[in-house]
């Protein structure tokens, strides 16, 4: 793909039994989508799996062929239970190894803190062969990318570093922008006029999100999205037009 | 499958740009998650895809094959954009109209509220040829379950409604039970006993999740999971123990 390239796309994989257990509420999820369409990256998918290798490998290699990037959370830690790099090596039919300079940040680090270097501690200096590192100013412990994966820790804000740290490296396309009207109506009085608009604009798409605020109140946010903030701007004086000519103020 | 099967999987699939956009958080996927914990139903996926017809329809298609149930959220409302009743109905093959005694539910809803019976409005009526409806006892316009796939609104407390309404007569299988032993020790030093006992135990998962309640301490959570009590308990007992001898009181 070129630097001219100007949709860029991504899948978000969080991994983990806890979160299809229900015990661990995710928030990965919301905070890496919105930090990509800030920056100019579309998330077109999400899966959540289990701690199951075949799992993890197909659904890395079925996200990897689709989209330009894939955000993996979770299973990097010194537990048993924590096999992402494993599986992201036999993803890629890679090796993987204690990665030299991985395992002396953690040695110097054990020193520092006077724990004790064993075995399972080390297991996170497990890096699969020609992936780079992404750092963790936080715990150490880095993430990683290999091809256009990236492995994050599932802490949030452990991740939240190792999203900071690997930004600068990431190709971005045209960001997505977005306007947002809100009706204190229901989405049935302005659902056909909605249509209309959006299908005189076809490449603007249009939602219709309802909400209450309190157990009376219905309204509706309709929010138009492009990468071009002409059409952008051209659909959302249309609809505004049309919703007035209903008698409905924006 | 039989009424006897002891275990019973499921898949949830929410629909949504923009939960993908990072604009709205997901709040679906956890609430679903506990209650299926809780009577016997194991989530093995979450898939999260935008409105397109095509990634509704690949998603509902490739887990209904492999999960007992499937729980959808999003994209039954009267709005242009939604468009899940349509893609199950495609996804099954089958039929799609307005339903006569949805239909009937709506108009008497639209009269006590003195609205009009837009054609927009009536689109919440359309339900996929040979589904059973799903009661909503909020917002009156039901969600439905097609073979294994049940299909329920995005508001969250619609949602709870709708899943409150199926469960009775959902298909359930052995509850899995968990233990939690909660330590003020880092993953690392836990790591390699915590690995010996599960290796003792291949039939009881065991997953161990750090956290920091504050800036300063760190601890970590390790969760034993099994259908079988006796089981749990022999685990638990003998993971105690272990840690007990290393020195790690629990």
């Amino acid at each position: 793909m070129s630097g001219t390239e100007e949709i860029v796309t991504a899948a978000i994989l969080v991994i983990g039994d806890e979160i299809l257990s229900g015990r661990t509420k995710d928030k990965n999820i919301g905070y890496i989508a919105d930090h990509c369409t800030q920056i100019g990256i579309q998330v077109r998918e999400v899966r959540v799996v289990a701690d199951l290798e075949q799992e993890i490998v197909d659904a890395v290699n079925a996200l990897r062929a689709r989209y330009t990037y894939v955000f993996t959370t979770g299973g990097i830690g010194p537990t048993h239970d924590d096999i992402t790099a494993d599986c992201i090596a036999k993803a890629f039919g890679v090796g993987i190894d204690h990665h030299p300079y991985v395992k002396q940040l953690l040695l110097e680090s054990f020193a520092r803190r006077g724990v004790e270097a064993t075995a399972a501690r080390l297991r996170m200096a497990r890096i699969p062969d020609t992936a780079e590192l992404v750092e963790n100013r936080l715990s150490v412990a880095p993430g990683f990318q290999l091809g256009n994966v990236i492995v994050m820790a599932g802490i949030p804000n452990v991740m939240h570093a190792m999203l900071d740290a690997v930004t600068p490296r990431l190709r971005t396309g045209r960001k997505m922008l977005s306007v947002t009207i809100e009706l204190l109506r229901p989405e049935g009085e302005i659902a056909e006029v909605f249509g209309e608009v959006q299908a005189e604009y076809p490449d603007v798409p249009m939602g219709s999100y309802p909400f209450n605020r309190d157990a009376r109140v219905f309204g509706t946010q309709l929010v138009l999205r492009s990468t071009d903030p002409d059409q952008l701007a051209a659909a959302e004086a249309r609809l505004r037009a049309r919703l007035a000519e209903k008698g409905i103020a924006t």
